[in-house]
């Protein structure tokens, strides 16, 4: 049934870390997706807060900034009225020479509950998770390249709220997927849950070496790849590899892998658009497309929050 | 009656955002004014809280750093129970390119209740305003050299704790009136609270070429300007204008326009002094009148949480 | 029996302040341990909350960065259920040129109830608590080499927690003295407290000129000075001492004085290791004796937020 080896499983089989999607069974992704849609009811409320998370605190520990990713963490933290401590590491303590596991050690000697960990090393927070004593719960905010479990877990969701059935999609995943921990979450996800055809698309400098392996179909050409598809999840297209041996330039990628209204139209009438954010807009999206009425982007925000609040909820419950 | 055009108010009449003082009803002063007074004995209790915005997410966007602005409305949104999220933008979001209006669509999208926003330019608060869905409310925290007015209103507030009644004061402001957001809040709330005569004092460089259209009586002589006068405002000097062509230097400006003894005592001999701070002592005000008994510097600080408090609690309550 | 004349204490010789243990009272130091030991209790609880400052203003006034002192003040004061506004100091109020005294006036008069500072010049936290209104209460977080209070406090609770009796004991600070506000705080509480033999160990260049004025013992070799102890207090060794005229290098000073599983051998057998963090593992002290059984070390970091408790709740009490 589970695996027991899931370091972010306990002994019941209940979620413990959120560290990667990679490895969790389906009834847990559902699990949070159901928990989550019942916060969208409190989120709209008057007044937005429960108590289930009073008296605890949880640690936004930032080794990477991220204003978007902290700050819905912290608002889904006080919503259900956690205290929230800030730290962006890297000003004092690492400065002092301190390692990251110091600082997380003398953290959890405070009495933390919980920490959100945002590393620019893939497996940081794996590292931590190992680390802490049994009644600290560790989750994932985007380490290196390799996941963002929250950021999948919100997609799954949006693309629930609009598709219901997973076992009947058709998605692609679009642009640079080599670089991207939301793609390889996206991945997990999508397949645990049963979608029959997932592709991505993006060049070949773009895609690692072997993605097949992942249970995808591979495609260079946007016009092959969205065809007839019912969800179409963009990625963001990093600064960073904006230049040099990836790409010739913005403008030649856009051309080719930017998502406009033409390609779209490939696409099912009735298909979805996804973008993690923060865009480029006219790099590997048209604003026709992003502020169009296939575009669930915003949503996708809103969803984000009753997403952290479900997991946040569920692992302070286990 | 009411402008109905007014980007402030909603169908009603009522105040929706605030954005200016300029055109607004005096009535809607009033009320913020009478609003505030009830909230200067929340603030000296022992429990200086009331949960009129409890669940609410208030969100400081601030695009310029202010330490002291965002501080009072941090202060004030949590006297009143609300969840305060602090975001000094230009770290993240904006250096990975995204515009302040896709930063605000997302921050909206978290079900964000108000927007406390700085900016560097004029116009910026008006533009948020502008895109934002309608039950979410806007407050200028001073944007370029346009507004700034809840300084205009503490102001207010100061003048009438001290004063009373606004129909028999000589005002004057004093000092760099050319660059300062305050001095054009300041002004339209005089003038709309019914100053007769409004006074506004400083050297041809410091002065808007058409000052007089707004009403006032202009000054380049201290000792004629604040002959007689019931209230004496000061302005912050940039430092960014201390040099160049605008001023010879801070010493020859305090010569002519900083507050002295000797000068105020040209003023009535009630006469109160004020300033929005962070004071240049010696720049312009002398210490002597900073800190001595005609200053109501302190008191303003204390006046501007109440302010605060009336603001976001009669927008939050529209 | 009280020094009436002491900053930090009231006329009923209550404390008012907490700026230094030198001068304080054997009976306020009991009385602040005493009050820690019960808010253990609290924070090992499910809801680790109490109201006892519900609607007070905590103001975590860093003139100097300090991530882990500011984090310990920021849950400490959560936990007490005040409203905590941190400030960072040096971003925008003192690069307008304001000085420390006038901004801590504008903080006070927005309703403050109690000063966290941390400033990096001595006397910095005595010359506010002069300048505040008789209603706020100033609590030194570390100022330059004079003084960390609530270091010096916790550290007497954990040998308290683990020895019971301070008039029993041989205690050992080790390292440098000299540019230790920490060294300093320990040995004046150690001394109140009792403590019948209390030993200093460093290099000659690290011991300030007349240390012994101060009740101590002067070793230059760890074998002697940790011969017997039941209390070994390491220092942390600045990074910036690390170079120049003070020390040859940190290896040579690991080789004579940092804290070994050999040279803890000659302490007593039931000896344990303090350090205040953050650690220079292989400089001052060894990575087995940081992490091995004798070393008390986290729990001084838990027991440091039952004393900021303890010290915020006895000032507002009072």
């Amino acid at each position: 049934m589970f695996l027991t080896s899931n370091p972010q499983l306990n002994k019941n089989g209940e979620l413990h870390h959120l560290l990667t999607i990679e490895g969790l069974p389906k009834e847990i992704l559902r699990q949070i997706l159901d928990t989550a849609e019942s916060f969208v009811g409190v989120t709209q409320r008057e007044v937005k807060k429960v108590p289930l998370l009073r008296g605890k605190a949880i640690f936004n520990l930032f080794f990477e900034p991220s204003t978007r990713t902290r700050t819905t963490f912290e608002i889904a933290a006080k919503r259900l009225s956690a205290d929230v401590i800030n730290l962006a590491i890297n000003v004092s303590s690492t400065s002092k020479g301190e390692s990251v596991l110091d600082t997380v050690a003398n953290l959890a000697a405070m009495q933390a509950d919980m920490f959100i960990v945002r590393h620019s090393q893939s497996g940081a927070p794996h590292l931590i998770a190992r680390h802490v004593s049994e009644d600290i719960h560790v989750v994932n905010a985007g380490d290196g390249r390799h996941a963002h479990p929250t950021q999948g877990l919100l997609d799954m969701f949006t693309i629930r709220h609009y598709k219901k059935d997973f076992t009947k999609l058709k998605v692609a995943i679009v642009g640079d997927i080599l670089h991207s921990r939301v793609a390889r979450s996206q991945i997990h996800a999508l397949t645990t849950l049963g979608v029959p055809e997932l592709r991505v698309i993006g060049p070949q400098t773009l895609l690692p070496t072997n993605v097949d392996n992942l249970g995808v179909h591979v495609y260079h050409d946007m016009a092959k790849g969205l065809k007839d598809v019912d969800v179409v999840m963009m990625l963001r297209l990093q600064n960073e590899r904006m230049q040099g041996s990836f790409l010739p330039s913005p403008q030649e990628f856009f051309k080719f892998y930017g998502l406009t209204a033409e390609k779209l139209a490939l696409a099912k009438a009735d298909a979805i658009v996804l973008h993690p954010g923060p865009m480029n807009r006219g790099v590997e999206i048209d604003s026709t497309v992003a502020d169009g009425n296939q575009s669930v982007i915003l949503p996708q925000v809103t969803f984000g929050i009753a997403i952290r609040m479900a997991v946040m909820s569920i692992l302070a419950g286990n």
